[in-house]
């Protein structure tokens, strides 16, 4: 429904409640995906996992000033509006929710979600603020697009944790459904930030997926998670990358690593002047060995 | 429905809120009172609003940990489940969902919303971290309850500001109706916590309504706020009370009088070991006489 003359544009988040709960009524099942837009492969991975689930799909795009600190790249971060309409052309998106910053925060606006928790470590170290912003602005659109499902990327793995948990605590009456990560042929992971990148940066930030498979193969060998850590380290370093942290935690809790139980590696640095992020699952794993 | 044989009772936050929803798929407008129980005929006037406006009432009791500060009354407060059943035995109430701490607060909770704005002064001041409390457990309880309407009482206008403002900063679909304060004969305001005080310091404590009758006939006179502020907090030390506060403000942003707009005053105090607050709507006035 929509596909052939694109996807029908709105503003309005009353608007676009309406229009999903109506669909609800008539027993259709409607897939969300929260984008801040300068849509890349990874997103349409995720627009084409819920029109695989769901009857109806709803994408907004929103670039969410409170979960930029005050130094970060809120007003150069990309804005492509008609590219992004180009990427979803293929795709059965009925929606597009497009609000303007006062829909979301109105005037006089002053409320913020806060968490500790899976928001405490690692990017909430490292961006103050972000992971708060990030919460607040979910549960915003999660009000105005009340979709049976949400569809969030690996990619940003502390951020499904974040959402996940923002979502139990609350009981926001969503579902969330984390995608894997899409990956450029030589293994960099698909982010609306990777067009920052100069060409030499752009070739040493394959460092970070290097660092990832070194992690995944030390695991595997049954490594401990320190000496893993270092490992990955020592590799972004020896690529000029600068290291924010390169750490092997448990899967759910971002804690030490439990017998038995699922874990993930996590790398966040800074090649020239931009900050990538990346992770990869780890299977639980017997500790006998550490 | 269900007024023969006393509500349906309720934990599972789950199923109170497919109850609701169930009844406004069949086009029945809902409902929703939110108490800590200890009900007084205030809470029962905001049922019978309620009971009066709408199809069905869900009465949620819940008395929510996160609002008391530490060194408060959060385990003295009064909890009085027979004598509530009685108190709604001649409402109309459909359900009565009264949910485990568990149930709104899950294991690994760990998500708060809080607020500038309405909660910075007063009892924001007096009472840290307490309307960040009430944002948090009256959002998770409107996820649980998507009722058409809550209901809460004028006697907390702080409160009814900032549940007004987290609603809107998140965009809750779920209207506020505030009913006004329930009296003793004396001009006591029905409170939960009027049971603490000793017979003599339940006679002092209607300075406080004396001091809104001072207010409301200065600020009908002409008087200016400082003055009037000066004469309410005067009439309450006389009587042994400890002031907390007691100002004449804007009744919507709790700040300065505004010009033609409505204004309220405010006090809080220390009756013995009892803290009472209370409040009265100030019509907008001309301000030519200041």
């Amino acid at each position: 429904m929509g596909a052939a003359c694109g996807p029908e544009m709105i503003v309005d988040p009353d608007a676009v409640r309406a229009a999903v709960l109506a669909a609800r009524d008539q027993g259709r099942r409607v897939g969300f995906v929260p984008t801040m837009g300068a849509l890349h492969a990874g997103h349409v991975s995720l627009v084409d996992r819920a029109a695989a689930e769901c009857d109806d799909v709803v994408v907004s795009i929103f670039v969410n000033p409170t979960q930029f600190a005050p130094q970060e790249d809120f007003t150069r971060y990309p804005r492509t509006p008609d590219a992004d309409r180009t990427a979803l052309a293929g795709c059965r998106v009925r929606w597009l929710f497009a609000p303007r910053a006062d829909d979301i925060y109105p005037p006089g606006w002053c409320t913020r979600i806060s968490m500790d928790g899976p928001a405490s470590r690692f990017e909430g170290e490292h961006r103050p603020g972000h992971f708060s912003g990030v919460a607040t602005v979910v549960c915003r659109l999660f009000m105005a697009v009340p979709a049976d499902r949400a569809y969030f990327g690996a990619k940003d793995w502390q951020q499904t944790l974040v959402v996940r948990r923002m979502i139990r605590d609350l009981g926001v009456p969503i579902g969330i459904v984390v995608c894997p990560t899409v990956r450029e042929p030589d293994g960099l992971a698909m982010s609306s930030r990777n067009v920052y990148l100069a060409p030499a940066d752009r070739r040493r930030a394959t460092a970070l997926w290097e660092a990832l498979g070194i992690a995944a193969r030390s695991w595997d060998a049954g490594h401990v998670p320190g000496a893993i850590e270092r490992s990955m380290r020592g590799h972004l370093e020896s690529r000029g990358i600068a290291v924010d942290y390169a750490a092997i935690v448990d899967a759910e809790s971002l804690g030490p690593v439990e017998p038995a139980a699922p874990a993930v590696a996590l790398v966040a640095g800074r090649v020239g002047g931009t900050r990538l992020i990346d992770n990869l699952q780890l299977p639980a794993r017997s500790m006998r060995n550490e």
